[in-house]
């Protein structure tokens, strides 16, 4: 299967079921359901449920084993965006071509609709696991849980946050993507490994894709706000400016180069899979080519 | 076993384990596990741990097998009042008489203190279930997530913000309330009615009594804010002044007499289990006299 549809599919399959797992905008108390909608179905690429997919397909799980987790995913994702957003964090107003979620509705009810989002998460697990037989629901809460927690997002976001730019090396700005961008995509990766029963040293192989391909995705991510136009990308550019970047540090053509080799370096962790790892290969080369 | 000694264990034991289930304090990235532990460590009385504890020992459940669902709890109450008192939301300054999270820490700083802690005791239970068989983790997941999402704290605490005072009736203050504060001692006790595998009409008496018992500890807390000082209750008072209360509608006398009802139902609810029921009893008339 070529990656277009693939993502088309991922994409209209989760934006459909996001939609069954929250209640419709406007439910009481509408306040609050209103930006949690807003938040959710934001027109993104689900870029982490897609890879959850392509890494159960790899092993060959069935989608609709898949599909809620993937959700799950994926709403902590949009709640990680409201809240990096805010006012007392990235202060951005615009995210994916539409208004932030603060600047729509209002500080407070973007941070509970963010806080919804999150709990939210947890308890579509647990209700799969009610309905899944064998469903590995404690392993599952552990690694989203870690994925967001000091250890992952939420320990990139707060050296980010806190590093004077002067003082940022290459290590700690990798710490910082690691952390920030690469913990969700490797929890996506995993999960996606882990329903699918893949074998210790495939997920590890997994895993390890994972990392580099999350590294790239910000890389370029850094070089759309350099070089894209809030138009081009549908998000406020130019808020890297007085920050480091991988741009800053490498320039454009260096941070180019850098994504691509390290969605090299995701490919060659593909190696054990042959043929079968074909769609995990096109997604590392969309990821690369993304920003040129 | 009489309340004081009981809560004072309670509270003991709470803190002493939640010292073991986050970092401490300055352990990398210091910038947010210093506020976390700070969140954590404020001297409150853990009264939803001590609901959990007393209603699982009244099932003869052992203090250990709930200890750290106890400690989930807490997390999310102590994460509960971190974004409460944002500047968005409460914008408190003082809290349990230390300077409030985002006071001291600053405001993204609180935020990402705040949401390690939701994760955390998402993380707290699934470690738990990897420990102990039979662990109804997806039950438990679900009786929190659903305790702080849209139908519970996040939803209250939306209609809070959000009402004009003035179109505020009682009605809806004892939505608000139900889910503000009612929602997670709801959840607290049915956690300790579920680890002890009560049986559903058990159950159910609990949670009745549970919701009045919530209930009557907002009231105790309007009138606390409305009679006392900072000094006498460790947080900023006062903030009410403009908001519909309980005590702006019933005035400080009709306020305690309510408390004063809703813990006598509270108590009613106890009458199937004799005896059995008094340290639940004891607890329904310390919220009722803890404003007096």
């Amino acid at each position: 299967m070529s990656l277009a549809p693939f993502l088309e599919g991922c994409r209209r399959r989760v934006d459909d079921r996001l939609a069954e797992l929250v209640p419709p905008p406007g439910h009481p108390p509408g306040v609050v359901t209103r930006p949690l909608h807003f938040a959710l179905t934001s027109p993104g690429k689900r870029i982490r449920p897609a890879l959850l997919f392509a890494v159960g397909g790899l092993f060959k799980a069935k989608d609709e084993s898949l599909l809620d987790t993937a959700c799950a995913v994926e709403m902590i994702h949009a709640s990680s965006l409201v809240f990096d957003d805010l006012p007392s964090m990235d202060a951005a107003d615009l995210r994916r071509g539409r208004p932030t979620v603060h600047k729509q509705f209002g500080e407070a009810m973007a941070i509970l609709a963010g806080l919804d989002l999150l709990h939210r998460a947890f308890g579509v697990l647990a209700a799969e696991a009610s309905r899944r037989r064998g469903y590995p629901l404690a392993e599952m809460v552990t690694l989203l849980s870690g994925a967001i927690g000091v250890s992952g997002v939420v320990g990139g976001q707060a050296v980010d946050l806190t590093s004077e730019p002067a003082g940022v090396d290459l290590a700690t700005l990798e710490f910082i993507h690691s952390h920030k961008t690469g913990a969700l995509f490797i929890a996506a990766a995993e999960a996606g490994g882990l329903l699918a029963g893949a074998r210790p040293a495939e997920r590890t192989a997994i895993v390890n894709y994972a990392k580099n391909l999350g590294l790239a995705f910000q890389i370029t991510d850094d070089l759309l706000d350099a070089v894209g136009t809030p138009e081009s990308t549908g998000k406020t550019t130019g808020l890297d400016r007085n920050k480091a970047t991988f741009v800053s540090f490498l320039g454009i053509e260096g941070a180019r180069r850098l994504a691509g080799e390290l969605t090299g370096f995701a490919e060659e962790c593909l190696a054990p899979f042959g043929d079968r790892g074909e769609l995990l290969v096109s997604l590392a080369r969309f990821v690369r080519d993304r920003s040129s």
